[in-house]
């Protein structure tokens, strides 16, 4: 996210003027406002695939293959442009999303950006038992459920911290709406209002169908 | 965990003295409480396994092979029941590991039941976008990231409410402990603070490489 800019800027001399730039950043709204204005030949993207891994040794046959591809274009973005961008990735048997930048960033901000930061807070908080027995005995006890929770928390620094700096304002605002969600939570807990903790994570349990389709 | 002392009750009658009774509940310092002054020759168990399935027809073959048992006897508890039930563990090929009643639920309140609400108020959060299409959109986008953060939080509400009924006091003591890591984090990227940001994320990363070894 950091380099595409003045990657761009460092490309546009070699260009024809009919060439279609298009980007991978996993942030969308500050990359079109800033690429757009130099190259109006220009549609955002962001494919979601992709392992933890990076470079060359890291590419994958059939990577797009059933995964989401949104594209960003604008109003002001020339239709034939957008139109050609599209039907490439339809090519890749990728699942094709167009939107604005900005529903973008707070779609990704709920489902990819919140989550590291929910996952690291809990790697962070377990670190912090001050019993080493315990903390050992956690480490050995730890199963699927724990690592799938962690996982994306794990991941690379890099990326969520470009991820914070380039989407900061919709991952504060789902910041706040998550710590409400986990105050309340941890009421019912205090309050011992166990029907009221089933009743919610009855809830939970059946939104949670609505976002694991795929 | 709800039934246990119940089921107990009913059984002892039946029982011929040296009968030895053990639990797969997954808290333990109420159970062993509870039962131990019932029946002498009690340890607490719990082995880590199984699937979101339940009843006879989720029954698996090698169930507990390679998975946690942890095997909670006391100071009260007679040595020769104790090691009979670590032979009997250790033939299901189970890794089987002793600790206090206490120290069990203290571990577990960290890598088990403290992920269930931290996944739980991140579906709950995310529910709350009050603009359908963003909302939609997320379901759309939502790739193996998220449904591995809010996995647990979807789960059986019934066993996950009993978890916190029953663990209440370790549960809420690690929630206190996450919402200062959730707090802090928040704070760095309200304060544009990216290199501790990354300085964060970086030893989450390798926190993590702890847990996750089996």
């Amino acid at each position: 996210l950091g380099a595409i800019e003045s990657t761009v800027s460092q490309l546009i001399p070699h260009l024809k003027p009919e060439t279609i730039l298009t980007d991978v950043g996993s942030v969308k709204g500050p990359i079109v406002h800033a690429i757009a204005p130099l190259w109006p030949n220009f549609v955002g993207g962001h494919p979601m695939a992709g392992t933890a891994e990076s470079g060359l040794n890291a590419a994958q046959r059939h990577l797009f293959v059933d995964r989401p591809y949104v594209l960003t274009p604008t109003s002001a973005t020339p239709p034939a442009i957008a139109s050609t961008l599209a039907t490439l990735v339809k090519q890749l048997d990728a699942h094709l999303y167009e939107c604005s930048p900005n529903d973008h960033d707070r779609a990704v901000a709920w489902i990819s950006h919140l989550p590291v930061m929910v996952s690291a807070s809990l790697i962070r908080a377990c670190s912090q038992e001050a019993d080493p027995h315990i903390l050992q005995l956690a480490h050995q006890l730890a199963s699927s459920g724990f690592r799938d929770t962690s996982r994306v928390g794990g991941g690379n620094p890099e990326l969520g911290t470009m991820m914070a700096h380039y989407n900061r304002a919709e991952l504060l605002h789902t910041l706040q709406l998550y710590r409400h969600q986990l105050e309340s939570l941890t009421t019912l807990i205090e309050q011992n209002r166990w029907a009221d903790l089933e009743n919610v994570l009855s809830k939970t349990q059946s939104a949670r169908t609505q976002f694991a389709s795929t």
